[in-house]
């Protein structure tokens, strides 16, 4: 679904019959508004917000950028409006923002992490994003400094256990070389053994999956010392969040995804409140 | 959305243009495929799940119903099918199940200390879902115990301190009263004489929002002593989880409601293994 | 379907290619146009008309209120804009004005009838609207001064015969109540120990269906004497109409709700009428 | 929209989150229902309603064929299945079949006063619908032997007043003709000489709008004299009901269409009951 | 699918995830561009592109109306706007132009010879197009001066081979007569006798579908003979294209349709180029 | 859109109304029908025409399968079923067979004339798809035996001229590969000193575009003294078709992508012949 449409249908989903409290209380007041952060942080979903609110006629005044860094209680969004078009987005707008917010200071604490290490690894995302979420959850990982993987299953060629359960992993690399060379392949392995045939058979891309990081090093070593190493990028994953993550900052190894930069989300603090009424624009006292 | 397009929109999401995976690497490959509960709980998301595999031409042999408790590691659903149907819908049930299986699992959580304490509250969901998962969320707070409140915008009447920015708590609730007969009106307040005004003024049900639990208890004497606790239903909320539940849970109380259910969710781990491929029917070995 | 969509949808309905004879007849022209009210009464849809129209390219220059009462032959819209916009919006446009306005007139006899009794009764709806137009169908139930009661099946609860024929209404409330505080629990009964029984065991409002209005009365009688009409609240329904309305205007009834009012409707005449071309802007005569 | 998407569009208009009745207060039961007509009549729309309650899990046991006339208090359809699937579509199912039904007996009630005169006119519908009913409008029409007229803007050619406010009837026409041999063009006009104009200038239908029953015989007259009636169609139609319709029937017009049979609508009274649930299949008793 | 929709579908099918390249390489840079008609011809489509173009942002300073012959390397269309809009737009618009110009061109090569002849006959279209471009294809054969047919199966009545293999002639006319009077009723037939058949039973238009010239002349012949023609509209089709359509421009004949004018299409060579980068506005340079 | 809507909106487009004709003429007949090759060659698309005569109530007795070669006037497919559901959807069916296999017809004749060099090159489609096919015109080129490229804008990173008009090659590629290590990133260049810069600055492949054979020539093997080509693909493009195809054959080259294969389209003639009605099945003749 194209982005404007995407945003809708979250309208859509908590308005299906319209927003009956603000449509039976208020009339056709204008209003200011603000939203508020509160709690420090890395900020995301703003433009997405912003997008809603203006469809439903509000005018922003300001915001910050997403991938901002706020402090608590900063507004960090301001505008203008009717109240019933700010009030119909409102919860939209602040769960949109709170869960983005939420995964790109998760995405952001992993990669800092990492950071200190001086090994050159990044923190990947994965495809454990909440149904109807991918895209956003996604561009929030960017956000926090993450590598966003595959999309999804139309974008990238990743052979899976799953996969070969069914066929050899020679055979998977010839199909999938056969598709296309537009893409890279790569193969999930939890053995060096297959490392090592994953990339002798050409894959381009080898995930090294649920090992422990002793068996991450073995595999590695193995591989250097079968002069397997040249243009081949390794992917570590496997149940890695904070407490265990720097572990696995192994020199060689390129990514770490980890499921838990979108599956286990705490979103981030935030609200809209609504500062005062407007008066009219050309109404006198008359 | 009805359910079924709802949950082809996830399919939609995850394979816009097909699982090109599978579709160059297996074949017209049958097989047969297990989802596994990796830890202990309540399961949810199972009929989602599985509307989703029979879509694709996969047979599901057994299943849990949702709500059970499973222990980990149990086998929770079994099937068979297209081995490119199953694994076009695995990554999207699975998440499914995880996230639904972890509210489900919070909830019961939160609705288990509740019931340690004998006064009859219960717990209740917010609208702070992930957009796009509404349905489903609310749908696994039923299955984890708690009440759903409100699904949306358009079927239940909330009037909150952003409406009471702009009107009166008698106006607003005047206006509801008129609107319609055949929906409680709540009022959010964070007061005891807004409290009690809410209350003359007609409204079915109280959310005393971020009050400490002695001035809930306070707002609590104040209405029984001016006599206006009989048919009105008390919520309380505001930032409350595992760690302040049970400060709240004060007789007269009827429903704690908490965001922490929805927003702060960590997916219940759960897998998919193809457990080995099926010979064609009527194929014979001569 | 979001407002905007769903009268797009409407458009997309009666032009799915294009609008054959004015693409094929009017250029770019560009003209001046009138809605006119036939006959007098009630105005209803102008909001839903004028949003297609602009959609299209016309510029609303004035328009009534929407609950305005208007007499014969007045112009209730003046736009102009691109005839063929105009023109493929036209239809449509009037259908929805015809059939909301006759809604809207609809309602407001019936309601008028009611106050002439002094009897502090409410006209309501009931889901037998027009398929696809239920939000302007129940909306302009509202303008025409009436209760929209439940929007759909997702925001009220109706325990009706149907539902008793399968589970007993003490099994069917409490249920019900477990489902969630958030919502009245309405029972539909047709004796007067059903109405007991529901009011028992805790429902929030008893529609007493297909009954006499003696039975009403005796009903309303056995209530009061068991002290069951606190809080309460009473709907009556049954193949109501303006002959027979009157005879329900029984003290302790607070809804009367009647199919009629949408599913027996004669559109409110309406036209529009192109008045005359516009000259080009900056086109001169030389 | 095609058809099934169609109808599944109304059910999601009545269920955007499900029937939270059935859902809470009924379990899995199966049980058996009946359609009655409460009234004698033509019926229409049980084909659109057994595809809905097919869709939902019911098997149909039998029903009556649309077109039928059936005698008051007649089952039209016998069904068993799900409660909950057949309590969900009950209301969208009633409200299809009574609102066509009442457009085909409505329409089957003018067609039988025009056959009483011996003279060879039919009656034809308008595009005045319901709004998202256009396609079930129109097929009620042909159900209750009318003729459905144009679909909508995309599928036929009719020059009407509002066109030649803008360009002359020769104009409209030569470019009408240029556009396709494939359509026939129908003008719409007031006056005799309109109508001779729109002969010579190559139409292929007149629509006489709004004139006496006096002004369309001389029309005839006129143009018979001067020798256009052959191959030409004759349609008449302006505020044409049961009350005036009989002045119309003029031998030499073709079609009489009365926007009446679409836009003022009492809907057929029909209903659905739950006869006795019924035993789950393979449940003993031990 | 109304146009706007339909045209922005086709974006969705370029990018349901976004434009990954631009928004990864460019940031928010604005600039100018051109599209090119990289060959001479009739141009089509620029409708279409303009109004995706300006959807996502640009502003066209100068375009050509569509049905404008161009010459080899002509500007036709100018725009500035923001370069991730423009380009994610860039190839859909293409394709459209390319296509419809393509149609066009082939349509006006046909047209052109059969003006030569000085027989009055018109090239028309077929529903031979590509799935998904209906409207465009039809709407690209106007332009390039053909007549479009019927647009779909909806809104004309043909009477085919396959339909004549289960019913006879007459049948199908007459029931098709019965449907409606609106629609002209054509008739598909092979043989002379199955023309005049077709006439006799009171067609308005044959089809004269795989005949040699010679047997059409003598189709003709027969129905001048008996006094068939007048008012009948006749058809050739069957494998015509530019090497033997003008042995099929028979007097008598009315139009030739021709699959090859939309599914043999040689897309028109156009392109677009970023001309430069746009300073930010009130930049200054200090 | 997932395949079975897309497939769908297909017949959506060709019968926004249903198929007049056939629900007219026909009762429900039902009947057996062929689809017959009109000409010798590769055969594409049944799989979606199956899908789609099945979805209409067809069922299918035998086909080929796609990507089979066949003789002229081979019946390819049989089914039997409701005529007016074959005949709803031959057109749409035909022309997803035709233009399928056209597209897949023109990739082997190019893949055949490029396998008769030796050379191991593979032709490569572009994104100069029909609007609306894309999903259908790449598994063509894939049944063709053609590398399908990217499938949109959104699964492949492909530097173009318009980028590098606002960006250095070396700052588009550092942000390319900054994004995401999961995707290969393609340059386009015209030059061989920009090859030789996008190769330095770490693209995974180079798109030398519109340079003539000798320029390709000397890009190849200035990039190979310089040391840059291994696991580097190189892809050739810009007006290439049969008549130059063989001259780009140069070894080195991996891909030479051509629009042409998908944007110069002759449909594969095909046609549906409903062969008999069958008798209703226990119909007796008594």
């Amino acid at each position: 679904m194209h982005t404007p449409e995407l945003l809708l249908s979250y309208i859509q989903e908590d308005a299906p019959f319209g927003d009956i409290t603000s449509e039976t209380t208020l009339g056709d007041i204008r209003c200011k508004a603000v939203i508020i952060a509160r709690e420090a942080g890395l900020i995301a979903g703003l433009e997405e917000a912003a997008t809603l609110f203006s469809y439903f006629g509000a005018i922003i005044h300001d915001r910050y950028s997403d991938g901002c860094e706020v402090a608590a209680d900063t507004v960090i969004m301001s505008m203008e409006g009717p109240a019933r078009g700010i009030l119909l987005v409102e919860r939209t707008a602040l769960n949109i923002i709170g869960r983005m917010s939420g995964v790109a200071n998760r995405t952001r604490l992993l990669s800092s992490l990492l950071s200190t290490t001086g090994v050159p690894i990044r923190i990947a995302a994965t495809r454990k994003t909440a149904p109807g979420m991918r895209y956003l959850d996604k561009k929030a990982v960017m956000l926090g400094g993450g590598d966003p993987h595959r999309m999804n299953l139309s974008d990238g060629i990743l052979i899976k256990d799953n996969h070969l359960a069914l066929v050899t992993i020679e055979t998977a690399i010839q199909r999938a070389k056969h598709h296309s060379l537009y893409r890279k392949i790569e193969v999930e392995v939890s053995t060096p053994a297959d490392a090592v045939a994953a990339a002798k058979f050409g894959a381009d891309m080898i995930l090294l999956d649920n090992m422990t990081p002793d068996l991450v090093r073995e595999t590695l070593d193995v591989m250097n010392r079968k002069d397997l190493r040249e243009h081949l990028v390794i992917e570590v994953s496997g149940n890695i969040d904070e407490t265990n993550l720097l572990s696995y900052a192994i020199p060689g190894v390129d990514r770490i995804s980890a499921g838990t930069l979108t599956h286990t989300v705490r979103n981030f603090d935030v609200s809209l409140e609504i500062t005062h009424e407007l008066k009219k624009p050309f109404q006198d006292t008359q």
